[in-house]
């Protein structure tokens, strides 16, 4: 990004750099450090955690420096404001990340958790051990403070990982690392695990995703492109997080004080986040009531509308609002922007086929008062979260205790909806015997 | 396979079929059956089990024809005796599946379950809910009763399932999917909740497996190169179940007998199953008294010895056995045979490293009679079956209590190991609220 010379540390000044050897030394040393890291006790990950907590709220002008760098190379280069602002990193960013850190050390080691442990008609005693998946890449784009979330939750959940930042936070990226390296030493764990991939060259990607000898699973956070290709692309598997065309539905039993509150946070909260709701489903019985009041709420915070036929003749004009027709486009979209499509629907077996025909699989929700229609929605609809009268927005691996979340998958197998430390684990079998033999 | 003129039912007698149309439909079916599966209680897929295996046993001569039909074809066109074995259908093979319906009814019904609810500071209540994983697709060879245990597990597990059977047993599947129908319609499910391919056409095969619209995952069983194949063709995620290397490994304190008796079984109780062990590991404090006596007991069995240097030398000469040097290629090598290589050990964390570099990350076990040693074992092997003290020849989905097994993983994201209903489902979140609302 920058025109500027980097300074001696940066592979930029490299030009040398034999990208295909490069990474495949960042890979072995990986595999080495898995194997340190998945024997390792909680004690040295917990300690290493806290030392970059501190190391983070002490680095200083040093980092400091390194992300101003990033910061005049964005606006030079002409980025948006709210892309410049993603890559600061803030006192209270740093802050946030290092209480972060601290949090995680603070949580149960997932790792050597042996669980159903049960004796067989044979003698022999099976059960399931918790352990690390080995070395996952992260793949992500502008936050910097990512690498530290990768970082925390690679150590504490026994994982190496590899990241590759993007260029535009390379300086702040490769600063945090050695802040990392530093942590991970003093805890005596192995510094190569959390590497972070030092040149810009995009060519790295295409080797990271296809070396299954490096590399056991890939998670790409940024746009819908970059996972669309990198899941197009890979010789690994890829815990994917492609759209969140999220609902919530609106029952025939309901009610309105809750929804209302409920739906207004959903869709205006943060309109960005890929667990904003962009669809609102009205059983019929409930839509010539709640349809106009809901529609004045939204059109007030700024919401355009866009409804099927039954809506708009309920909806009726609402001043300075925007109401127009939805196209069948409507009901896929992810606007993640101040627009909510809206259908109103004849019974809940018709929302449920709505959601799991047009919905994304990431999280809907139901506003309703009655239990039957509740449970069926929760077991009915396929998607990674379902929820009960509250606000989409929780999805999220805060909101649900994780800790932290190293992304939310839309992939059925292995994780679903946000994936914190235990989805960065798997399950083996352990077998304890006194000298059985099989017949 | 057959140069008759096929009866009408048979697609072989359908050259027009376009195949892709067929398997867009089968696609379409499986979808829709997927739906009211994941929706349907434990009793009606309970009942149809039961259906099946009373089915089963009352076929009689209209499975027993179609059987003979593939054995006929398959002795005609020359197929090894041992193949055309796995063919057959026996009345005891099928006693056997006729049971295995009946204890797969009996099993918990793993749907429905909600785990881990806890009440987070928002307000709102977060647990998981286990669901069906919604269509596999599954490519196998051979034994036709591969169908009966690929049905019965999606029925349970509330999976529809879209089956491509072998074609030198296309007569015999086709005749056991008829009765699966008849289960499934007698007890009020989906008939295409379990989808035979009725045509051999090996394209139907590639189609499958490009097909995510309409398949969440493929599960092959078969040899190294079908599943290798399918893996880098494949669109949709693949639970792949590559080579068994496994290990025995003695540990320099160790019940010598025990160990002589569970290596004995690990080596020869079967030679073909991935679960045998093939490679051997003395620690050198066990290794001069331990070796020579297993030489003996091998080679008494027929096995072939491949040793270490040092191995040699302590085995020494044994009337009429085999025994050579072993080179590089051996200590990697699945011989489903009756071979195995043997190697001495300085440690027990040669030994680890050992298998963790030369395994194939599937089933290994030691023998000791030290704690913290075999618990070392336990949590630093990398492999989806570690054990102490037993047989690896018990890495199975029946001795492990699942059941019964649709495959056996060598991944280590989703499932490990013996899959079997569980591994056929995956967990969504639950969020229970009463209005909360994020900030």
């Amino acid at each position: 990004m920058s025109k500027n010379k980097a300074p001696a540390k940066s592979a930029a000044a490299k030009p040398e750099l034999d990208l295909s050897v490069y990474m495949k030394e960042l890979g072995l040393a990986a595999r080495r450090a898995a194997g340190l890291m998945a024997a390792a006790p909680s004690d040295p990950k917990n300690r290493a955690l806290l030392a970059l907590a501190r190391r983070l709220r002490s680095a200083g002008s040093g980092l400091a420096k390194a992300n101003a760098k990033d910061v005049a190379a964005a606006k030079k280069a002409g980025l948006a404001a709210p892309m410049v602002d993603r890559l600061k990193l803030t006192p209270e960013i740093i802050e946030t990340v290092a209480l972060g850190c601290e949090q995680i050390a603070a949580m149960p080691d997932p790792v050597g958790e042996i669980s159903g442990l049960k004796r067989r008609p044979s003698g022999i005693s099976v059960g399931q051990m918790r352990v690390p998946l080995g070395v996952f890449g992260m793949i992500y784009e502008s936050r910097p403070n990512v690498t530290i979330e990768a970082a925390s939750l690679a150590i504490k959940s026994g994982n190496a990982c590899i990241l590759r930042g993007g260029s535009e936070a390379i300086h702040s990226n490769l600063a945090l690392a050695e802040i990392v390296s530093a942590a991970l030493a003093e805890a005596g764990l192995p510094t190569t695990a959390v590497q972070l991939i030092k040149t810009t060259d995009r060519a790295a990607v295409g080797l990271l995703i296809t070396a299954p000898e490096a590399v056991d699973v890939i998670i790409p956070r940024g746009g819908k492109s970059l996972i669309e290709r990198i899941s197009a692309e890979a010789k690994v598997p890829v815990i994917k997080h492609l759209d969140g065309n999220c609902h919530s539905y609106v029952d025939a039993e309901v009610d309105f004080d809750l929804a209302l509150k409920v739906i207004v946070n959903a869709k205006t909260q943060k309109v960005s986040p890929c667990n904003a709701t962009e669809s609102l489903l009205v059983h019929v019985e409930s839509a010539a009531d709640f349809l106009p009041i809901i529609g004045h709420l939204l059109a007030d915070k700024g919401v355009e509308l866009r409804g099927c036929p039954r809506t708009l003749a309920l909806l009726g004009p609402i001043k300075g609002a925007k109401i127009r027709a939805a196209s069948e486009a409507d009901w896929s979209e992810e606007y993640l922007a101040l627009i909510l499509s809206i259908k109103v629907v004849d019974s809940l077996d018709e929302a449920i086929e709505h959601i799991n025909r047009y919905g994304s699989h990431h999280t809907d929700a139901i506003l309703s008062s009655n239990h039957a229609n509740a449970m069926r929605f929760l077991r009915e609809v396929d998607s990674a979260s379902v929820m009960v009268n509250t606000s989409t927005r929780f999805a999220d691996g805060f909101e649900y205790g994780l800790g932290a979340e190293i992304g939310i998958s839309t992939d059925k197998l292995h994780a679903r909806g946000p994936v914190g430390l235990e989805g960065l684990t798997s399950l083996k079998w352990v077998v304890l015997g006194q000298g059985e033999v099989r017949r």
